[in-house]
């Protein structure tokens, strides 16, 4: 059977970001038949209607949401809300034509921050997906204090409890993508 | 008796955009006592922790913002959410210490765009502003339908409902800056 | 093969409810395997721990969601957000254990309002319905103008481009339930 | 000078309701020259636009609420919205004429509850808030774990971290009534 296949999405740019880090700890508590890449929306510019011509780091991205089964955001929160590097590249997606990069796909979040691990900017983030027509898994919630000490100075992900709970969501992703294809 | 100085600040950057013509409106639309400049994002990078030096673009802005007692906000809608531009801008000037350029101003808001007139993506902005302790107008709220005929092809506002709404909204801004002084 | 079974769950308790309309007019619009029958709402008290037993009217709602396969939403929207009848019979059918009444079904919703037809308490219930773990129908989202004339004094639907959103809401709801199954 | 009267409304039926025993605190806890006074909304039924007498209960409700300078909500969350009893008073009292019970009055709120402290109910309360014209203080926010071990049996606030932060709440609602008036 054909491998599910994952793109992981990650809202900050930073080269430590925990964000990535909990990326990357999805990556090692995948089930077997799901995979996992990452895509990078360091040289995506600000969507602007005047653009006329699709930059090449969009139609990098782009390829790789063609190939996805589902989506997996790392969510950061800044004041209150998602981070713009994560929006702005759906915003991008979005403008396909008949929606084809997102529609109908199955989507999980988490992420990691400030005192509310970021749950205010995730419930943006949904309401975001309504419009995207993506199916976000409801739970497990991930709410990730990352200034609790849970990660390694390079953004690494060491708090036991909150791998278990990605290892859940990896289980989870894998088994609403299947039901929904 | 001193002007009071307002910023506005468009989350767009398209050369005719309507969130633009609104801003526009309003600076004829505006009591004596009141003077709206207009912020330039164009040149803003997405925020990002690891930058040590403030861009002068950023900088910029951050003098904008110091010299304004208010802030108008032309609020697009991208996919049910606020526009990454306005965000990250609001994400960069957030940073300062003890929040100087923003803490216990007043601000109002409007919007053009799809259905609902951006009043999904306002009310993310809304939730923003609790957190950034900006002091928010309740009313009117303007939420404009840019898809049904009422910019030039400049992005100028020709609707006169909306136009006699913004000229009420200045008002209401003149008199809650004050208040609030 | 066995109907679908769908409740529809009305937050108005009015007697010429316009939602309590479009209810209706989703029972007729419902394609040939999808049955909706109507919960009465207006004999469940507010939620309150202190209330030992459950009261009959109570019970009564929990047989109907006991037996229904997905749930159609209602939603009046009162002060921008949900209306408390709704809301409260959820709040109730979210204490028994392991959520056994709600979790993993799947619901649509709709609303007939003010200005936006209710979408401010939609975006609400949505967020609702991710505590309650219900698989909420993306598209097509209803919202129902109901002071521009499309219903008669009875609450009846009368508008047709409302009926020919809702016949797609209830094919699309027929589909979205077989594959959730 | 004339005392600030603050009306306290608390969302929560429960005999020893945390949410109670937040506004009972905050009582002790205010400065000189304002009063809480408490609503009893248990007695207020659903509303219903078909009610065409006003209940007894309704009545001595928009009695407090025409002599409180300010709101003061304590605010339980319900499966990550607002619980129906707070928001079915603030909707009887919205369909007042001009919105007179409410306009233009200071407002602040706080929160017991599961793991976020009632954050998500709090951001809807917000959202219903502009809409009823009430201008809510930004800070700070109280969001209290209700199951972490701060409020005796009776629901007596002992915790000290949040005791200190809603003494912090009273002096600021204190001043933003005064500048509001």
């Amino acid at each position: 059977m054909e491998k599910i296949r994952v793109l992981g999405i990650c809202g900050s740019l930073r080269q430590h970001s925990t964000n990535m880090g909990l990326l990357r700890y999805a990556q090692q508590a995948s089930p077997e038949g799901l995979a996992i890449s990452l895509a990078d929306l360091s040289r995506i510019p600000f969507y602007n209607s005047d653009i006329s011509e699709k930059p090449a780091a969009v139609n990098d991205f782009f390829k790789e949401l063609e190939q996805a089964d589902a989506l997996l955001f790392a969510c950061p929160e800044y004041n209150y809300s998602i981070a713009p590097v994560l929006k702005n590249a759906l915003d991008w997606a979005s403008r396909e034509p008949e929606n084809r990069l997102l529609a109908g796909k199955a989507a999980a979040m988490m992420g990691a921050g400030g005192g509310m691990g970021t749950a205010r900017a995730q419930y943006h983030l949904r309401q975001v997906c309504v419009f995207l027509n993506l199916h976000v898994l409801n739970a497990p919630e991930i709410f990730c204090n990352a200034f609790a000490g849970g990660f390694d100075e390079e953004g690494n992900l060491m708090d036991e409890k909150i791998q278990k709970q990605i290892g859940k969501l990896m289980t989870a992703l894998n088994a609403w993508t299947l039901k929904l294809r």
